[in-house]
């Protein structure tokens, strides 16, 4: 049975084949500074929601090279016996600053900063960026359906779509920070503090023969019941059915609702309802599950379904239009042999893929006034802006698109998280990282939050970030002249 | 910390919810068979490659509700202290017949089946579904790209952007058994056994300050030596630090390849070929990894791309363009108070949803003279067409496309693996698995391989089978008339 309880060895051979080359160099204590961030909002979307720091965490506190692990290298690699020493004493001391669960984050700015030795920093690229790259996708396609639905109870219901386990139960976590309500997962729901919901499944219906039976047998045994109704005909049989027990069963059940599982939803909905409402159950919610993402809500809100609670799969759980965010983790900082940092820069054919060099903090503007946002402003680390008067905002790439801000307030979007190795953040209760979230994106401009082709939100390089940026690709591309072979 | 070591929670909330009433009823050890099947094809290919069966073995073994978990339901819910204490005694007693890792496997044809307790099918349904939703995917997506890159080495490159950690480490497994060669994750390479491929990243030159200082410091501490050349400049800088190194090193290194990571593939690719062959490195191979799959690979190979080994990532380790299999889990029969066992069906309004009832069993049918494949055979359980002489295939919705077979070989595809709660089936090991699916793939009539519009591959039903069909849906259809409340 394979063991996946030590996340150590979850990591990209190269970064292993690198320590190596570090130690075996000398160079394993050299000072670096990584940055995570994307390129590109997934979804078309005007924002994505920040989440799998609690993750990260657990991941970066169980990091140890196992006796096993060295085994493994020994016979695997051609790695000396003094680098497999020093990974079997290896230990992650170094800092790591980040946007916290549930900020908004935008392209082409740092969401996560790792900064300690070379080594430690090259070995936790993969697990950080497999962990963050899903769990801030999931986030924020539960954001954008929480957009459509309003203040509708969203269920999460995706688990046996999800890609295998942990991104079932990650992936509930993550829906409940992006705005979901509850979780159909009963190990996600107990682990994470999740409420739970879920009723019975066509299964049931079939086991009795005929819903009467079944739904009478759930009602003997369960307080509130929703009814699946859609087994065998949804309104010659599933909801007469239903109407039938609550009838019989009076004050002793609460019908809670009645459950669409195919079908049209938007013309059934409406003849359950009326139904429901002519049986005098005009408080029994219509609950809907199939295949439904954002796209389907907002139709079905236009027709006037009468829907009240949605159930949300596959669509959300593998962000099915887009299933992968995309971000990297790029080296901007690192020490030289003579004791000095110095920034570091990917250059590519494409202007929009060269990497931003130099250690960097992302600051929310907003105005002092209203507190609504401004845009965010990336400095280099030693820069503050909120001991400037005014700040000039400007476009990386079309620098023509700018403007001076004043009267503005000025928040870190990174925060520190380890100090040279020790945790010093508390993660919140997953309600408090909801709570969290809802505020910071009712102070983004509606412009930036609608569904479909929202206003780019400024992400701006300050003055000095950008002038450092211009240096060193000017450096490089002497570098590259210059050679001679 | 969430603990994730027991899985026995991770399961849909509905399901703990039936078992709870058919507890309640005295129906917990009724029988029922449930079947795992799909209904369409994923990625527009003509097969796909079951994979998952070892994960849900490890699953299936490890049930078992802990005291934290009844202690969480006690609180949770509204179950009685009778229900929780049968929970606390569950243990999986059910038979699982299943087809192999490596098999192929089609639309509508059951490929799991799971026989037991009404209450031990229920309780694993999600976890199956999870599991073999997504290996079966990624095995199949890896065996798309096998088909087009011929035998070029195939490396997964994914973790990074799998769906969180158990999709890259599952997921690289799954990838093996499409027809990949190597996994970049150390963690799937030491657990399953896959080879493991990955040099050194961008970082490394940035962190030297340019390709030839980073290249030496690799080639002095590595013996297999493939350098990524695209952090500054390919053919300016990359390529040729990379041969004046090999020229310094000599025999010391083995000067395996250079890696392409961004630009132009096919044209980056054929001059960086000229630039190896004009030094004398004929051998050294050019590996490419930049979002790739089988319709870019397709693309590269049209326009003479030089690339001799692949790395696959995103598009393989999300299943990008299909990110969800959709396979379900529905009860196909159930004992009912009589004692009886009674074949159950899921009605829907679109005629390829109706589910196919009875307990089945599939049979692989290929002539006997060339080992091709005829097509497959849904039969009842009690059904053997090995004791025919000739079998009559009909299309189950379209039934006059039809054939007589003779001279057949009948293989049955679901095999036992668990009979009575005990294991009786031995995983065989990754590259035994691998081999199988080679050789089952090489049964399959080219037509039905083609990665665009492949041929359709039959699955039919059994006289038996279909009749069955026929007459359990006249049966509700009768009882849904009848229905007067």
């Amino acid at each position: 049975m394979p063991k996946f309880d030590n996340l150590t060895l979850h990591t990209d051979f190269y970064e292993i084949n690198m320590m190596a080359t570090y130690f075996e160099k000398h160079m394993q204590d050299r000072h670096a500074v990584f940055e995570v961030f994307f390129r590109k909002l997934p979804f078309g979307n005007g924002y994505a929601v920040f989440a799998g720091l609690q993750h990260v965490i657990e991941y970066i506190r169980g990091l140890n090279f196992t006796d096993d692990d060295i085994d493994y290298l020994r016979q695997a690699t051609n790695y000396s016996p003094e680098f497999l020493e020093y990974l079997r004493h290896f230990q992650f001391q170094g800092t790591i600053r980040s946007a916290l669960e549930g900020d908004l984050v935008f392209a082409n700015e740092p969401i996560m900063q790792v900064e300690g030795t070379i080594c430690e920093c090259q070995l936790v690229e993969t697990a950080i960026l497999n962990i963050v790259n899903y769990q801030t996708l999931i986030a924020t396609k539960a954001s954008r359906i929480r957009t459509v639905v309003g203040d509708d109870p969203l269920m999460e219901f995706g688990s046996r779509r999800a890609q295998e386990v942990s991104a079932a139960l990650w992936g509930s976590r993550a829906a409940i920070i992006g705005g979901f309500d509850s979780t159909s997962n009963v190990l996600a729901a107990k682990e994470f503090g999740i409420p739970i919901s879920g009723t019975h499944a066509h299964s049931l219906v079939e086991s009795f023969g005929n819903d009467y039976d079944a739904f009478k047998a759930y009602a003997q045994t369960h307080h509130d019941c929703v009814f699946l109704v859609d087994t065998y005909d949804t309104l010659k049989s599933g909801v007469p059915s239903a109407i039938r027990v609550a009838d019989e069963m009076g004050d002793r059940i609460n019908f809670v609702g009645v459950r669409l599982d195919s079908g049209d939803m938007a013309y059934l909905s409406k003849r359950v309802r009326e139904l429901l409402d002519n049986a005098g159950y005009e408080d029994t919610k219509i609950f809907a599950s199939n295949d439904m993402d954002e796209t389907t809500i907002a139709s079905l809100k236009m027709q006037h379904a009468k829907i009240d609670v949605w159930g949300i799969g596959t669509k959300l759980i593998t962000a099915f239009d887009q299933p992968a965010l995309g971000a990297v983790y790029k080296m901007v900082a690192v020490e030289h042999a003579d004791g000095k940092m110095r920034a570091t820069i990917k250059i590519s054919g494409n202007a929009e893929k060269v990497s931003t060099p130099g250690k960097k903090q992302v600051w929310r503007i907003t105005d002092s006034r209203d507190g609504k946002s401004e845009g965010d402003y990336v400095t280099l680390s030693d820069e503050d802006p909120r001991r400037e008067k005014s700040i000039y905002m400007f476009h990386p790439n079309y620098t023509y698109i700018n403007k001076t801000v004043e009267n503005f307030d000025a928040k870190p979007l990174l925060r520190p998280i380890f100090e040279k190795g020790k945790l010093i953040y508390t993660v919140p209760t997953l309600k408090e990282i909801q709570h969290y979230a809802k505020k910071e994106l009712a102070s983004l401009w509606p412009e930036y939050k609608r569904e479909l082709n929202p206003q780019k939100y400024p992400v701006d390089l300050s003055q000095k970030c950008w002038d450092n940026k211009r240096d060193i690709i000017e450096k490089v591309r002497q570098y590259v002249q210059q050679i001679n072979f």
